[in-house]
């Protein structure tokens, strides 16, 4: 009973919003919770059996394939400006960028530790061993999911029923084909949330359009169904172009746009 | 980074069997998980902020409100019987009674600490605040989660496919009602499984019924939706009577009855 365990090395990181848009500390209530699986580009270069630099170079690194560009600072906005309607906010956030291990996939999905991404081939993600696949399931993918269990589990026994949303960012051109879409709002089986931020969205001046660019059928939300289906919690994914979001300034913006659609489409399904 | 954390108090109990029946250590490979959610009547004595002993009599600690009568040892039968078939078994169970936290049911579910089961009253359980319905969440439903999560991610990294068992055991009589059934096969929203065991049960000499005594209505496959449907995992909930597995030899007899049966339904959906 008196084993101690080292903290793993990559648990998420956990931030909090007071109901008064202040930021917060553990234990509080919160009715909204935001995941951002792909918000850092964070490489694991002191520990080589997690890929090391992965063997892949500035370009890639700062590149839509390593993470999911803006998204972090557009989640961050989004949680502070919707925390007085929600009761409060939980931001819950990747320590490692996606291409270590992409914490919106099952671990035997291709794309939990792709080879290659669009036009990046990432050296040391082809031929992995299954006990180097292991290894990164193991520090990253198990702590990451803890965790946003237990902050959900944790809301759920105080009687809240948290709305579960997942920030999420694209390239404006992939694969050398440009998307006019600018957000993207896909639904998992549960529809309902997703349809009313597309109807809470007509007029917020973005080209918004439903399971764009891409849907569910690729088992991309692999974090809404671990988390959000099992409790029958509302959620939905958004999808914001990162060109739209680059900079800080940028992404206040976004917030300052969506969280009123956001808070339209959460008044509307509460 | 070098902060220790203090192991669970109450985490999941976690068995293996090796590929030849034996019993294994951590690690291995395994293509069958077993749950058994309800194994233990096992109350948290040293831990009144857990209710203590619930202030429940030993009839009721022994009586099937407290636990699944002979579960456990059904479940250990068919791990060992079945683990030469499937490459090795886990088994994964409760360390505390359901009265003290029902680890099949959701944080909110009227269930999941319940102040009556059947005729039972539940002292310990009525009126508990948000902070006593919180540590029990915490110290006992979040850790069983994260084990069993942390071992079904690692057999996915791995390449199997793992299919996932809960093993069950009902009453005979329910609020005076005698029933009829002895085998009961629950399924999810994924059939499949739960259908091939009905198919091969067939002459097994057990009165054998699909969604008896009860059908996943009443959202009793709490741990299914949260384990099995986000990775896609083959899955049932198996409910046996009581009164036949009430002694180690019962439940060794149950244990060679059912293993072929679902050795077959498990070749069958293979």
């Amino acid at each position: 009973m008196s084993t101690a365990h080292p903290a793993p090395l990559f648990s998420a990181h956990v931030e909090h919003w007071l109901a008064d848009g202040t930021p917060g500390r553990g234990e509080q209530p919160a009715g909204l919770v935001l995941i951002c699986e792909h918000g850092s580009n964070t490489l694991a270069l002191e520990h080589p059996d997690l890929g090391g630099d992965l063997g892949i170079d500035e370009v890639t690194r700062r590149s839509h394939a390593a993470w999911d560009i803006g998204a972090l600072g557009l989640a961050r906005g989004l949680a502070e400006r919707l925390a007085p309607a929600t009761g409060g906010a939980i931001l819950v956030h990747a320590p490692l960028s996606r291409l270590v291990y992409d914490l919106n996939r099952a671990p035997d999905h291709p794309g939990a530790m792709p080879p290659r991404s669009e036009v990046h081939d990432i050296p040391g993600n082809s031929a992995l061993t299954p006990a180097a696949r292991l290894a990164r399931v193991q520090a990253v993918c198990v702590p990451f999911h803890a965790s946003l269990h237990a902050e959900i589990a944790r809301l759920v026994a105080l009687g809240r029923r948290p709305v579960l949303i997942a920030v999420h960012s694209f390239t404006p051109v992939y694969m050398g084909t440009r998307r006019a879409v600018e957000f993207g709002v896909i639904h998992d089986d549960d529809t309902r949330l997703s349809l009313a931020v597309i109807a809470a969205a007509t007029g917020c001046g973005l080209d918004t359009r439903l399971n764009e660019p891409y849907s569910a059928q690729g088992d991309v939300t692999h974090t809404i169904r671990l988390h959000a289906v099992p409790m029958r919690l509302s959620n939905t994914m958004l999808e914001v172009r990162n060109d739209l979001i680059a900079t800080p300034a940028q992404q206040a913006d976004m917030a300052d746009r969506l969280a009123p659609v956001l808070a339209e489409a959460l008044a509307r399904t509460g």
